[in-house]
C-alpha cells in the first residue's frame, strides 16, 4: 500500500515545521501585519481606519503536477493552474485578486514551452481580473533536469478592512462545499508514484489528472455582493479537508462533515483503486471533491448553495477545539 | 574558454523570450497598472491622486547560488540574499519594502536546513524592515536531487504615486555607483563550471563566492529622505552593467561609464583568470564591483557620494538610444 510519506511527502514533519517557520516569521512583524504565516494568504493593513486597504498576498507552486504536465506535453494547463492556485487562497479572507508575478524556473529556455506555460498564466490572470505585473524566468541547467521545471506565483488583492473575513465560526453554522473538478493541484507526487508503480501511462488517464482547477473568487465575489454572512472560508489544497478546513476553525470550534454528502469525482477511486490506499490516507493528500468550503449560518445555507454553482451543505459546526472529524 | 552559454544559459534566447513574455503580460492589463513586466519592480496603483499608494512587487530567486551553498554548508546566507535581492529590486522605484513571502522548493525536509535558510529570510526581512507574512515550502522529491532546492521570493512595496521614481535621465547627468560586495547572485552557472572544469574545491573559497550581498534600500531611502534628485537607479544582477543600467535610461539617452573608476573585488579577477572568461563575456555576467546605479543631475553627484557609504561617480549620461558603453 503506498502513502504520501513513501512517495517522499512527509506531512507530519511539515506540520511540525511549519510551527518553527511561524515563529521566525513573527520576529519580523511590524506595524500593518494583521495575520501571519499559516493561514491561507498573509495580511498587511495600508493605513488605519475601517475602510483602510488591506493587502492580502499568497505564493503557491503548483508542485509535481508540472512533472506531469511536462510527461503529457499540457504545459497551458498547469501555468493556468499556479494563477487560479493563488486567487483561491487570497479569495479566503473575502479580496479581490489585483496583480501576479509568477516564477517559473527551467532547465533551459530551450528545452521547456515557456510561452504556452506563461500563455496560461496570462490566460487565467484575464479570467481571474488581476494583471501580471512582473517575474522571474529563470535558468538553471544544474538544478533542473532537461525538460523539467518549477513553477510558482505569487498573487496579491485587496479588501477594506472592515471587510476583511477572518475565521469566525459559531456552533450551529453550515458548512458548505463548493465541487472541485479533481485533484487541482495537489497530491500529485503519490499519483505520480501510483503511476509509476502499476506502469500506467499518463498520457492516456491526461483529461482526468491534468484537469483544470475551478476558480472560486467569482463565487466569493458574488456571495459578498449579496451580502452573505460569511464565517470562513478554506481552500482545499495539501492536507486535504482536515488540513485545510481547520484553520478556518479558530480555536473553538470543530466540524463534523457529513461522508458521502457530496459528489467525489471518479478519478480519486481510480487512484484508490489503482493504489490500494487507505481513505484516511485519501483524505489527507486529495481534496476528494471539495475543492472550497464556506462556513455561513444555517438560515444562510440555503441561500449560499443557490448563488453558487454545486455549492451544497457538506457539514456542520460544533463546539470543539479546531478539529475536522467524518461522520 | 568558458562562456555564460556553455554553462547552460543563453542570454540571447532569454533576451528574446522577454519580449514575447512582456507582450503576453500586456493582454492582462487593467486599471491601477503603471509598468510593465521588465523594469526591476512592477508597479499597480491603489486609488487616484498624487499621494495614492502605488505598490511595488518584485519576485526574484538567488540562482544556482544554492547549489553552491549547498555543497559549502551556507543555508543562512542565502536566506539573507533572496530577501535583499528583492528589496534591492523594489527600492530602484523609491519605494520602501512592506513584506515578503518566501518559495522554497526542497527534495525532502530532512535533507535540507530549512530552518537555516528560512532563519535567513527572517534576519533579512528584519534588517530591511519588512514582515515575511507568508510562503510556502514544497517537497517535490521527483523535481530536486536529495540536498538541493531552489529558493525564490516576492517583496511588495509601497511609495505614493508622486514620489514614484521612474526612469528620466538627462545628457550630462552622473552615473553614480554604488560598491557590491562581490558576486551577489549572479552568475553562479558560469562560476560553477569554472569551479568544475578546474576541479576548484568551492569549500575553500567560500567566504568569496558566498559573501552576502550588500543591501541598498537604506541608502536609497536616505538619498530621498535628503532630497536628492534620482533620474533613474539600477540593481546590477543578471546581465551585468550593460543588461540593467540600460533600463535606467529610457530610451533617447546613453550611459558612458569609465572602466577602472571603481574597486572591483579580486574575486573577479580570479574568476576571469581561472575560467579564461572574456572581459566582454565578464561585464554581461557578473556586476565586476557596482551593484546598484544612481543617475543624478552633475550638481548633486558630489553630496549623493557622500551620503552613500563607499559610492563614486562612473560614468556620465549622454544622448543616445538606451545603451551602456565602456570608455
Amino acid at each position: 500500500m503506498a502513502d504520501y510519506k513513501q512517495a517522499g511527502v512527509d506531512l507530519d514533519v511539515h506540520a511540525g515545521l511549519i510551527g518553527h517557520i511561524r515563529a521566525l516569521a513573527a520576529t519580523t512583524s511590524r506595524p500593518g501585519v494583521i495575520g501571519g504565516v499559516g493561514l491561507f494568504a498573509g495580511t498587511f493593513a495600508l493605513g488605519d481606519g475601517p475602510g483602510a486597504p488591506v493587502l492580502v498576498a499568497s505564493t503557491d507552486s503548483v508542485g509535481t503536477k508540472v512533472l506531469l504536465a511536462a510527461e503529457c506535453g499540457c504545459h497551458e494547463a498547469v501555468g493556468r493552474d499556479v494563477v487560479v492556485h493563488s486567487a483561491n487562497d487570497v479569495c479566503t479572507s473575502g479580496a479581490a485578486p489585483l496583480f501576479f508575478l509568477d516564477y517559473l524556473a527551467v532547465h533551459s529556455l530551450e528545452s521547456v514551452a515557456v510561452l504556452e506555460i506563461v500563455g496560461g498564466v496570462a490566460a487565467a490572470c484575464r479570467e481571474v481580473g488581476c494583471a501580471l505585473i512582473g517575474g522571474e524566468t529563470a535558468q538553471m541547467p544544474d538544478l533542473y533536469r532537461a525538460g523539467t521545471y518549477d513553477l510558482a506565483g505569487t498573487m496579491v488583492g485587496t479588501v477594506p478592512r472592515d471587510r476583511l473575513v477572518q475565521p469566525s465560526p459559531r456552533p450551529g453554522d453550515v458548512v458548505v462545499g463548493v465541487p472541485s473538478t479533481g485533484l487541482h493541484t495537489n497530491g500529485f507526487s503519490l499519483v505520480r508514484r501510483i503511476l509509476t508503480e502499476t506502469g500506467t501511462d499518463p498520457r492516456e488517464h491526461a483529461d482526468d489528472l491534468l484537469r483544470p482547477s475551478r476558480l472560486y473568487s467569482g463565487d466569493v465575489a458574488r456571495l459578498l455582493a449579496e451580502g452573505a454572512t460569511i464565517r470562513g472560508m478554506a481552500h482545499i489544497t495539501g492536507g486535504g479537508l482536515p488540513g485545510n478546513l481547520d484553520r478556518a476553525l479558530g480555536a473553538n470550534c470543530d466540524a463534523v462533515l457529513e461522508s458521502g454528502s457530496w459528489a467525489r469525482p471518479p478519478v480519486f477511486d481510480w487512484l484508490r483503486d489503482l493504489g490500494g490506499i487507505s481513505e484516511g490516507e485519501m483524505r489527507r493528500v486529495f481534496n476528494l471533491g471539495v475543492g472550497f468550503c464556506v462556513i455561513v449560518p444555517a438560515a444562510e445555507a440555503d441561500a449560499v448553495c443557490t448563488l453558487v454553482p454545486g455549492a451544497r451543505r457538506i457539514g456542520a459546526v460544533v463546539s470543539g477545539a479546531g478539529q475536522v472529524w467524518f461522520s
